[in-house]
């Protein structure tokens, strides 16, 4: 069998949604919720983006419901970190970047290209494509009752919506789909990292 | 005319909605909302689980959008409220968890085995009628700016799983629909008074 | 080219949603979100109604994901702030009363009769047309963390629903299309200045 792109994008698709989830069941954790609460954040964290997108999209039900396969990985998630909550904690905050940075580029690069397939305009597909991406943060944000960190810290949405714009750029331009997904995947990925690591921030009014 | 099973859900069901509409609208009033704020939490409270769960399955407009039914409850819930608040405060807690049991297991019930009728995948299925049962009551937190009880506290969503869980496992066994869905309700149903009773409450990691 | 109807209603409706982002924008400045931050807050004041009724609908995706000239909207009225806010905060409040209330009736009548178009019944349609007026407004509460200001407030949802069902009962009573729509919007502009302006409010139970 060999490795098609298909299977590649799966693989990748699977990665970013275990890793979310597993972020969010941490957050859920250090606010003290019991392990339902913890299951059920984790869920958020990692499936209302998609969701989210698919239902502006009319494809319903969504494809994370269709699937047992990403509700089991939010469970794996939410006992993953009940098993290994201290260990996951001694991680210094700057490590675990790296990977959310690929999560954030993969969902916002997958969630573009699937709007761009259900023929909306460009600036709704990257509209639903930052949404793939931070949806389920901002949801999880809501529920802890914090106002959600994309709207109060430094470049996250703004990357995952570079992200998307540079995708549909590049396809615009006649790139291939596979390299157009890899160059808005990058662009987001390095943003959001340099952002975190130069302190890069956006101008406030007041 | 014959009692039909039909029927028995429909009574039921509007049963239910009317329960969560008067719950709903005894936190907005204790919350100190005026009479608009107390009827729009009616609504949200009663109408919101079974909402997301009909637009996650694309059965849109949603059900309680196509019978007058179900927005008048939640004007008469609010009506009632605004003419009994004192009296019905003057209930003691416990008694009114008994009918908030039964209002969560027949929702749970009621949302799995119709999204099991729309072809959704099992683990889909029981999430469904988990949001259909707990949905109203996560927005109504958040609109009143409060962590959703289900998140922080006992055994309420986890026992509307538990109960969606056992309707699907008993329809895989073969059991008829009727008693599916009775043995749901009476898992969730006992499980959550169960909890409130003996205080039960799930670990927490920190 | 004469000016039709259909090109009043597209005016109106950009004219509202254009106001409404602007108003989003300000709010997000004076919480001290960051530019990104305004855009998304002008976003979804703007856009969040209307994409809430068509999802309760069916109709995907939504119509302001159709057209590039909304999102378009939402950010020129972002840009306009960062530029004038200084300007536009100098604005006596009870000055931008007026346009807010006349925003608010042009979304509500709009919402109703496209409800209407999609044949739901009479009182769904009042709920949705009440939805499209104030729902950004409420999800842009949640986000900034505040219980919705048509919670706590005085007449404002209130006004939206008072002009969606003028409007219905206009077109039953056999009024045309557009008289019923004038008629919605004048009442809920009435009803929405006169409780500002004389300080009416509704009754709290405690």
């Amino acid at each position: 069998m060999r490795l098609t792109r298909a299977h590649l994008f799966s693989v990748c698709d699977i990665a970013a949604t275990g890793l979310f989830a597993v972020e969010g069941a941490m957050v859920a954790a250090r606010a003290g919720l019991d392990l339902f609460g913890i299951l059920v954040i984790a869920f958020v964290s990692s499936l209302v983006g998609g969701i989210t997108r698919d239902l502006l999209l009319g494809d319903t039900p969504p494809a994370s419901l269709r699937r047992a396969t990403y509700p089991i990985l939010a469970l794996v998630a939410a006992v993953t970190v009940a098993i290994g909550f201290h260990v996951i904690e001694s991680v210094p905050r700057l490590v675990l970047v790296v990977p959310d940075a690929a999560g954030l580029g993969l969902f916002a690069v997958l969630g573009v290209t699937k709007a761009l397939d259900f023929k909306v305009i460009p600036v709704a597909a990257v509209l639903l494509g930052t949404v793939s991406a931070v949806g389920g943060g901002v949801v999880r944000d809501v529920l802890l009752d914090q106002v959600p960190g994309i709207l109060r810290e430094d470049i996250y949405a703004l990357a995952a919506a570079a992200g998307a714009i540079t995708t549909v750029l590049a396809l615009r331009a006649g790139a291939p789909r596979g390299w157009a997904m890899t160059m808005g995947f990058a662009v987001c990925f390095a943003l959001r990292l340099a952002s975190v690591l130069l302190g890069w921030q956006l101008p406030r009014l007041q």
